[in-house]
């Protein structure tokens, strides 16, 4: 019986530079050059009329989707009979799925927090919903993604101590379940991945000592990859790097590691500097839609006036399928009209910046300039809007 | 001085069949091959996130554009300074303008109509805003589309006669002073497209005579086009069909017919056998939005609960984008969840439907079939969803 969640071979580092790490991810479902930005597309669809299509010329190397989201509706049953994520959105290249803690913890209704998982109110139609370990890694199964993330708990950034330790010791335990259930999902004739990879989470909020020990922990459990999550949730982003200056060395250094939810693209390059190799983000896509712009020289917000009849492209040099084409003037023009159009085309433009940042970021890795590359895309990105 | 609106060298009929022209319209931004449906963009964009580069790839002649909503929004000085719709948008064929008449006496509030012009408020900011034949000619100028629409007056379809009447003359005195203004802004050094078209309006609701001594009269004026106003608002097919068969014989046959507003497929096809050119309408990018599909089976409405796994395309061997990549599963899923990307992909099938549709209709008239291929195609749509 193959086993995809053992072993290290499918992971290999390129190269070095400083603590930055250029790496590779061979899966089933192709080859994951890192660092690497997931795209979000929350119900199997990136927000703003983008499709899987448009996503092969924005350089998108993995799709996110969100497994809760997916659960409600349309059901993971139902992607299941279609043959999974990959067939379901016409997308053949690698997709992670979270876990559904994430959006368990942040958007589902009343809740309950068991030894065997939690129940809560679907924030669709309110109906009872049970998720734990086990549910989650089936959920996973049917959806059939490239990675599966372990179920596990997201405590408020404010809570106690006390809690958070509870909290983590139950993570743990949770993450032995998940990867004994995605071992029996795995070995099952129906199930569409065999292959699925799955990948533990860190937690501990800003509690270095326990994230550290944490940390310890589930890389004993010998995972493919793991993921540090709990950070970007109110916490300053120095706090952040300082959990990532203790965290990372505790985890495998042959495992790629992902910091989930981050970020700025000031948060990316001192994470990469710090060794992680996955990063996830709605902010692209989010603040697309509301006329932020990411450039090299900063964010530009479309709706200002000033715009108005800006002939220039968002980004001067950009080759997006939205600079190559259209004026600030004209998108500025569909975002004030509330055309969906506005909204596709800005979202289509920060997936591309994103993602050639990290193809930027990749190539000066292996050059052996990250250090400068860093310090003069940071010092370009203060300058502000041009 | 060059004078676009004098001569008839720019259309030729091609040929001829029962009723139905295929013809051709030679215009300063490209050649338009007709019977044409004009794909409507009232803001300058598709609603549905769909872009001029989009619309190159579905077979799109010529785009639509609202004068009223772009006086408002952006404002015609805006797009003028931004060198006119084209370059605006983004789109290198022909665009044709309406005159705002429609929208000032749909959408707008309260209002005064007197010889001079229309005044009315704004549906945006309230403003008031004074439109007349000289103020829509010169907003059209501004716009710099390929063809301009007489500015007139659309009365409801349940008017009294007596109304019908004096409306019409006042349309007819209207149409003058629109030739002259455009004949001097077509002159000025400083206009974006001198050779701007116009095409004027026949009116009369549903009194045949009315009308027919309208086409009469106007007809004199010797414009490169005509369309027929004020149908599709109301009154039954049959009606319509009924005014076409009066109209269209009193217009010159040597010029261009437009039947505007309309319509459904089968409404096409009628209008086609009764000598009509050139059509819009928003029922490909309204009812895609809502999740109707348009198919030679007749229409699908995709948020059918049958379609949940129903790994199809929307129409099997239809060649557009949706189809090519997607399912009727996953299209429900998009439009249930209210992703854009549902509405993207709804309305590139049935605009690439309706282009489609224009595109075999010409070829059946040049193979001198078409009584055959309507037969056909109107038994086909009426077999229902498949």
């Amino acid at each position: 019986m193959r086993d995809a969640n053992s072993g290290t071979d499918m992971y290999s580092i390129l190269c070095r530079d400083g603590g930055a790490k250029r790496a590779r991810l061979v899966t089933v479902h192709g080859t994951i050059e890192t660092p690497v930005f997931m795209n979000v597309g929350t119900v199997a669809a990136i927000k703003g009329a983008v499709s899987s299509v448009d996503l092969e010329g924005l350089g998108t190397q993995v799709e996110l989707c969100n497994t809760y989201h997916l659960h409600v509706r349309p059901g993971d049953e139902v992607v299941k009979k279609m043959g999974g994520l990959q067939k379901f959105m016409n997308w053949h290249r690698p997709i992670l799925t979270d876990s559904g803690g994430f959006q368990v913890f942040s958007l589902a209704g009343l809740r309950r927090i068991k030894e065997e998982g939690v129940t809560f109110n679907s924030h669709i139609d309110g109906r009872v919903i049970r998720m734990g370990p086990e549910e989650s890694m089936q959920i996973q199964s049917n959806l059939a993604s490239t990675i599966a993330m372990a179920f596990d708990e997201c405590p408020p950034s404010t809570a106690e101590k006390s809690y958070i330790t509870e909290s983590v010791a139950r993570t743990t335990r949770w993450l032995v379940r998940c990867r004994d259930k995605m071992r029996e999902l795995n070995s099952r004739e129906d199930t569409i991945n065999p292959d699925q990879l799955l990948f533990g989470i860190n937690q501990g909020g800003i509690y270095n000592d326990i994230r550290t020990e944490h940390a310890r922990q589930i890389s004993e459990l010998d995972l493919p990859g793991y993921a540090i999550g709990g950070l970007a949730v109110g916490e300053t982003h120095e706090q952040m790097y300082d959990v990532l200056d203790h965290v990372v060395p505790e985890l495998p250094s042959d495992k790629p590691v992902y910091l989930m939810g981050v970020g700025t693209p000031a948060n990316i390059l001192e994470a990469v500097d710090r060794g992680v190799d996955f990063f996830d983000c709605v902010y692209p896509t989010r603040n697309g839609r509301h006329g932020h712009a990411y450039t090299r020289f900063g964010k530009l917000n479309l709706l200002n006036a000033k715009y108005e009849t800006d002939e220039r492209p968002i980004e001067e040099g950009c080759d997006c399928p939205t600079c190559r084409n259209h004026s600030r003037a004209y998108v500025r023009h569909l975002l004030k009209s509330g055309e969906m159009l506005g909204c596709r085309l800005m979202v289509m433009h920060n997936l591309w910046f994103y993602n050639n940042l990290m193809a930027q970021i990749r190539d000066a890795i292996e050059k052996g300039c990250y250090s400068d590359f860093k310090k003069h895309i940071l010092e370009s990105m203060e300058q502000g809007e041009n």
